[in-house]
């Protein structure tokens, strides 16, 4: 809902896809929303959606090339595909290469191929690109990072940045069996079916990857992180830590090889695995990582995400979100569509 | 210092000003920033700054209006003076009125004069006016809540938005007497030497009298805040509170009045004083407040400061800053300025 004072944008939903196909609205009337939600809720699939006025394609970027207007707003909510990018990253470079501004909820375009959307985006017909919902949901860890902080030097970035392991882990120190705080998790929402990405670790390393690109300026690809899941984090390890005070987050960083103070404040100890990879400005690292439990990070418990930035101007600025749903990373997605119609209406004035 | 990858705008500085006056480059050259920092590190004062081709000015606005050309910006540093506003609103409003941008670290032009300073900024000539220096330094609480819960209705705001406080709270704690832990604070540099407004809880309050009209598009005056300063906390209250694993936070709270849940879940029980003032959208407050030790707020000690905001899509987000210098405020200013650039710059595109 919207607060007091501030107006909606004028926005027209002109076409919308799943994995069946897509529909476009005829002579840019507008689907009808609250149909289209209804629709969806049923469990039923877009191509069996008629309506007069209403066209029929057979995938995403089919309805894509009939609805694309330059200056329209593309949203990706597609599943993240590492291995190609899949129909989000295809869709991102045709909407980029052709003046359609892309917001994004889906991770693999940016983590796969985030300078060569960044440079399409700047060519004519230029266009706006904004993720601010592939990092943490709806906590503006991206946001800050590239308009707050931008007359900063970033020397660290450390974050918990997946609820799913989070969870597991917060419920593992309460006792429970890794596997049945997978299930819980999965029964109340916060996990998907097919988990790995979450427990290896690829999901906080994604988000990591878009971080450097974006924040850090720093063109770090998956294969720079020093990557380790919760995978063969045991009950014994919990247990092993809270006895020190301690408990277990799964912890991603970004620390600035040169002029960077060489150790963290919050971090106690690290994980077994200790290499770090050593090529470029930050060493890049995803690990179970041992805190202090009445620190920030651990605080951050069950499905909290959170992060952290040290700056060499704004020194420590630290930022969570205990958001349980998904209407948070919807919104985020909501907020740069409108953060990018205030921009043009902005130009047009 | 700038990321990599980064852009410094280009910055000329055409006029500075202090108590005793000021001074303008002539023919637009610019001033030598380097040589003017030197100058008043030396405890030196600007009407005595003499340089070849420096015109000299008796007071701030006569600098600013020789200096004053559209499109300029305007950094308003000056002392906070609520009764009349000060130079500073005088500076504000000719600005405003002029088409210069403002960049405001002073907090009395927007608690005296929000709604009118918008208002004006918004006409022919048309400037901008940006602020997150008023608000906690550095942590970008008013450009978060702005920005990126724009598409969110926000239900409550709270957080510990004064170091001075916090700190001497924190040190009464630790068992100090109210007084030495003030003196401590001075010396430091983090308290002024006239700590009034600090102690008297008028600095939170003009800090939360600024979310409400900038965030939450609420037109509040300083009176309409329900205000207690720390000054009748005493060590005995400190003493009571931990024996229940609590501490004592100047806490300021916008709380919604209308489809607002009706209790917070941070703060565990308030201060003696409780009314609430009754009028408006929003119920204001600033007022000492336990709340649990190992809490969100129980955790921003010494000079942290801190925001939690609650809304309907949102959530709950919280950010603190543990900074201890004058650079975070300082680099806020810039960061505003650094945004207004931009912003220029694209509409010119």
């Amino acid at each position: 809902m919207l607060q007091e004072g501030r107006t909606r944008p004028p926005i027209r939903i002109v076409g919308v896809s799943d994995s069946s196909g897509g529909v476009v609205c005829k002579g840019g009337r507008g689907l009808p929303l609250s149909d289209l939600l209804r629709w969806k809720m049923e469990g039923k699939s877009m191509c069996s959606f008629v309506r007069d006025g209403v066209d029929h394609y057979d995938s995403t970027i089919e309805m894509l090339s009939a609805a694309a207007v330059r200056g329209n707003i593309l949203f990706d909510g597609t599943p993240v595909d590492l291995q190609t990018g899949g129909m989000g990253l295809e869709c991102c470079r045709f909407g980029a290469a052709n003046g359609i501004h892309l917001v994004l909820a889906n991770k693999a375009p940016l983590v796969l191929a985030y300078q060569e959307l960044i440079a399409t985006c700047k060519e004519e017909p230029a266009c706006c690109i904004e993720f601010s919902a592939t990092v943490c949901g709806g906590l503006p860890v991206v946001n800050v990072g590239r308009r707050d902080l931008s007359c900063a030097r970033i020397d660290m970035v450390q974050g918990i940045f997946n609820s799913t392991t989070n969870y597991i882990l917060s419920r593992m120190a309460s006792g429970e069996d890794a596997s049945v705080a997978l299930r819980t998790a999965q029964e109340v929402g916060i996990a998907e079916a097919d988990p790995s990405l979450d427990l290896q670790g690829f999901d906080t390393a994604n988000k990591l990857v878009i971080i450097c690109n974006s924040v850090l300026n720093f063109p770090a690809k998956l294969s720079d992180v020093d990557l380790t899941g919760i995978t063969d984090v045991t009950s014994t390890d919990i247990q092993d830590a809270a006895v020190n005070g301690e408990v277990i987050r799964l912890i991603a960083t970004a620390t600035r090889r040169v002029d960077t103070p060489s150790t963290g404040a919050e971090v106690s100890s690290s994980s077994t695995s200790t290499s770090t990879s050593t090529s470029g400005l930050y060493a890049l690292s995803v690990k179970p990582t041992r805190v202090k439990d009445n620190s920030f990070f651990g605080g951050c418990s069950d499905s909290d995400m959170c992060v952290v930035f040290r700056s060499d101007e704004f020194e420590t600025i630290s930022m969570k979100t205990d958001e349980k749903g998904v209407f948070p990373t919807s919104c985020a997605m909501l907020r740069d569509c409108f953060g990018i119609i205030r921009s043009i209406q902005n130009n047009n004035n």
